[in-house]
């Protein structure tokens, strides 16, 4: 099963794909794609969706894992942050991809072994379970951190939901 | 110049088309754009952007006309609204529209005349200015709205940028 985690953000978006088999989680690609400040938002929109569009395209991920937000540190932040992660989430079902989305302390649990966990620890456990030295940037690591929680938590899920 | 004024909701997003010529602004055709409560918020998100492209579609306008937000009651309310506005902008920027954007109390200030305005009395402007005795709802008023202060505001911008 291949995964796309991606973590928008008003200037830059990670995107982290894993393949997962049986309890193994391998490495694929990461990256950011940024938006450049002096854009109109619409325009960065359009070049996230179509940045996004290329990516599922190339890779066919069989679905995709996101994390739920719930607040942000101010109103206009969350605003902003609001339409790309609405554009990402559009793109996403227009391409058929199922979304899985976690709380945020989910992931940092499922990665870091606890619920409140830094950057760093994100980054450095990423690289631990994928088996990957790579500089990973910070955002890159959260996209990444999404696919590895949705790897481990989606058998659990099955067998939950009776599929196992 | 045929206008499409359009204010977005989380639940409800409006919409107003207007064709304005010399000094008159007539009504075309308002409604609303409802989203089931029940449903995904990515599904929600592929409605709006499938309804929105298929009034651009059908009716061709030159333009669009959106209210500008800076803040929201809250946070999550802002996240919410932000994905469903990134999604309207994404589709206008996506079929060409130029998308003219104005702080909400310039939008009152040209319906009403002043910044501070009841729900009421833009839509009893907005009846009065469109020669229009409908009974609009607030969301297709607060779109009709938009369209109207793009109307009357549209030739002093030019004439300003030294267009007119």
């Amino acid at each position: 099963m291949k995964i796309l985690g991606i973590d928008p953000g008003s200037r830059v978006t990670g995107y982290g794909l894993v393949e997962h088999h049986g309890n193994s989680t391998r490495y694929l690609d990461s990256g950011c794609i940024r938006l450049p400040d002096k854009w109109k938002l619409a325009d960065k929109l359009v070049q996230i969706s179509n940045e996004l569009g290329a990516l599922i395209e190339n890779n066919r991920p069989d679905c995709a894992s996101i994390e739920q937000i719930f607040f942000a540190h101010n109103a206009r932040s969350a605003l902003i942050l609001g339409h790309v992660r609405g554009v990402i989430l559009l793109k996403m079902a227009e391409t058929g991809l199922p979304i899985h989305e976690y709380p945020p302390l989910q992931v940092k649990q499922a990665v870091v072994g606890v619920g409140r966990a830094t950057k760093d620890q994100v980054i450095h456990m990423v690289q631990i379970l994928l088996n990957k030295r790579q500089d990973f940037k910070e955002d890159e690591a959260d996209a990444l951190a999404s696919a590895i929680t949705h790897a481990h938590l989606h058998p659990t899920l099955e067998r939950m939901q009776g599929k196992g």
